[in-house]
């Protein structure tokens, strides 16, 4: 983490096509989806001799970048594609699930340095909740909204500090579960721990008690 | 003319398109303006499975409606038109062939009530002269708005009142050519009266004299 | 039908969206499908407060339209829609199901007067033919290309007059089953027969013979 | 009130314009709401010639139609107009102010039939308190949408009957200020009553009572 | 050729405008293309100040950038372009005439790896055939797609084995016509040879026999 | 200058965004600008699921691209970003503020090479005199049309030569004011020199004289 970001790459894969009906792009997205793309998108476009067109992009991860071209050199009509590495930056994202009423609900958080600037449930569970209980959408943003307020946990190091628990993230090379914390007395900002060991006891003075033990009002 | 401006009626004629390439849609925004249409325009839409799609419109005068929604089920892949009648609020225009270096251009007029609210050479004149004489458009309006500042004439009438004279139209029916004029000595808007009587002479007192005279400074 | 076309009408009903997000708008489009609008569609507009907005507009059967309208006020954040109704020309369809080599595909037909002015297989039907062989859709087309030019069928009245039959149409109110045909011998246009009484065996000089014999090449 | 919305007409009148640069489009958009467009909006378009262009709609009220397609042919480049009467079908909107921590923030509230389908704080409110505490807009709209839920308030008749209060709307021909709650008992949907009136008190067995005393719990 | 596609660099040159019209942009499209730009596209973009603008893109072969950055900067009213040097990943293309009723149609085909990916008829050749012809695009690619299906050739070597004959493609440095052909017995993919040497003839067991023969039904 | 063109470079960042309002995007806009984005422009975009979305885009100059990233990830709600390094070609600029009868017009005026190829009013120059004057724009910017032909100034240096008089510019780093001006007596195009040594006196044959003398006609 570099000035509270995370820094990478990807690539944009682009083609204009004007030769493919809208019928036809719209099964390209979902065949392409379907291919590892990050995203795909159309915008439209004006190309010569008066033709309504479509921009279809995608984002490849690196090292996908050859497959993904030739899937759309496949799957499309165009005849060749352009392609752009782009940097990439992006908050540090943490992930926790939150117990509501409803059942659990995944909340992604967005950090930039050590402050969580985006707090969002996860798209897929609000709308399942929305179908299951037949509510729109904004209401069950709401209800998560005062459940995850609440969700705010501190805890108490076996030391006497206290800490922001910020959810789990998992390191991307070893896959391994992280807890995301920052301490409350200083401005020493975010903070990981093998969950595991975040949550194991500790011996202090003979006695076996948790390194972290969760503060409740 | 009723409050400075013409009413009239057009047919806007619509379809939504997504099984058409863009290729095709061009050829089909040339037929259909052969075939008679005011305008033709595309719109970018998206419709359901994620299809980037096209909504065809066109503007049809009364009594075109039905030969052009024939056209378009046709000359595009669509099986249905959907059609509205409309409304149409039109400056009134007179036009003006204006003597430049360049040659004459005709300027457009369009009048509110009695006054110029806006004032354009003919694009495809504009576009001529640049060519022809390799200038770059915004070159060649300003050519032109110089020469047509001067263009503004005055006549005044053998009883003595003066008149801006603003150009000539046509009778829609007659297509007899008329003079549009205004009186410069009170607000009482805007005249037409035939070309031929503007500019022919009378008798007074004997004598014959012009009946309208233009003055020059 | 009226000079080759069928004519009804049809409800347009329109919202500016500035306050909803793309991803409920997606969700809003599938519901709104669900309940019955014959076509939903997206446009991209640009609202005061440089607000880039979504215009949703939807089609509605007469009869559907205030019912759609309620659902659109309860399944999107706009306070108010905006309702047209428009003349509706279409085309007459018919629709036949042509055998290939993998499977049924259903053929659409659209007439103007007594021509077919276009011949589309059922997206659907490419769609699933592609996959279960995979096949790019433009293979499939191609292939079904073939397979429907050798399905022109041609039948002999028993009185000896010879038909192009173009396939069947439902009657809208009925229901029933009906044949589309018409004469090669002259330019009287199209007819149509219930199709029970087109494949029915009438008695010619005492002996059942079918009414319409199909042409064997 | 008719099925639980309100009807109405508004006229939309639409110009196509290839001929005015996005500076003056931008300067257009200002003026006609100043000149009281109820909605002004561009979206993409494509003519001919290969000319990307726009079209300009505005809605005007039933009486300001003619002003205002007057006020787009004066401010625009556009010859013509069209203008269509749309049919509108609108939420009954009733609007409270909530007291929160950061002052007052209007709610707007929809209702169809005797339903709230939603419940939005005015825009301007939740922009106006983001920008005084430099918060995020979602951190503003989470605090109110804490806030206007502690909001709903019930009330007690003097007879017995509970019913909930939902916010005072305003009679669009008397300007009066009316109180607009449903009975909590029953299913007989909406009424309003003066907001005067819902507050006085009343005199019942010689005492002088509230007519309706808020229920805290 | 590398995992079956061509490879190579294409500049993209963009510029944002909004104080162009948008008949002068549909000027400057054609010019741009007459400069040798490789493609010239609009996209609608929404600026500041509530202005509805353009993005206007090009691609320049590696070489012509600096000039028709220029083109850009003399025949638009932008002041300055941004340019991006962008990988290009190509099918490699064989193109053939193939004889129909209609005369000669040019046939492209997109290979990958040694498969043909996509075959479509050139689009000025199906649009010239049908003006000439008075028949709908559709009907015209039907009537081709038949006729090329049996322009399939296979060929004999005077050794015996048998090919697959794909078109001629060009040396793109020499010019050289080439034939592009497959082996039928086995998977080693795609091989070019001179024209003229795929078609004279060797002397075999001292006889001039074509070193190549075409298998006919 | 190379080739009559400046070089630099810039970059764009871009977020694809599908789960904010068009409300809360037309706030971030003004935002970014605050913040010194070069430029800030949506493009309408069709993301999966059947969601309208919206294509942020921003121009940083270099040394601000990392600090402008995070502003989007902090006022838009996008978790990662992507950013590209363009280079960019500009015309040489210089600025001239032109006498009208409705006060001080700055104009811009672009040159390659040594030619000026474009030459326009300060659009808020513009506007602010319609305002002030009741005048549509069009009509200011003829008037200002005029006022600038006559603007062009020419100079004879004490030595003899005359030179056109294109304007003043400022140095990049030292911010120096300079004045642009071209030889007529030769092609060697463009030359800068401080605005105080262009305009001092120069001792000649013991005379105190200026060293470029406007030449009035």
């Amino acid at each position: 983490m570099d000035g509270g970001t995370i820094s990478g790459e990807v690539f944009e894969i682009c083609a204009n096509i004007d030769d493919m009906t809208g019928e036809d792009l719209g099964a390209a997205m979902e065949i392409l989806l379907g291919e590892g793309a990050l995203d795909v998108w159309f915008e439209a476009i004006q190309m010569k001799k008066n033709r309504p067109a479509v921009k279809l992009s995608l984002l490849a991860a690196p090292g996908d970048e050859a497959r993904l071209a030739e899937a759309v050199l496949r799957h499309t009509t165009t005849l060749g594609v352009r392609m752009n590495r782009c940097s990439r930056v992006m908050l540090a994202r943490v992930s926790e699930t939150v117990e509501t009423e409803y059942g659990g609900v995944r909340i992604k958080r967005g950090l930039l340095g050590g402050e969580v600037v985006k707090e969002m449930p996860e798209y897929e569970d609000v709308r399942r909740i929305a179908r299951e209980n037949g509510q729109p959408l904004s209401a069950v943003r709401a209800m998560i909204a005062g459940g995850s307020g609440e969700a705010k946990r501190r805890f108490r190091h076996y030391k006497g500090g206290e800490y922001e628990y910020l959810g789990t993230a998992r390191h991307s090379e070893t896959e391994e579960e992280l807890v995301l914390y920052r301490p409350l007395y200083n401005d020493s900002g975010l903070w990981v721990r093998p969950k595991t060991m975040f949550f194991e006891n500790v011996t202090v003075e003979g006695k076996s008690v948790p390194r972290f033990e969760e503060i409740k009002d």
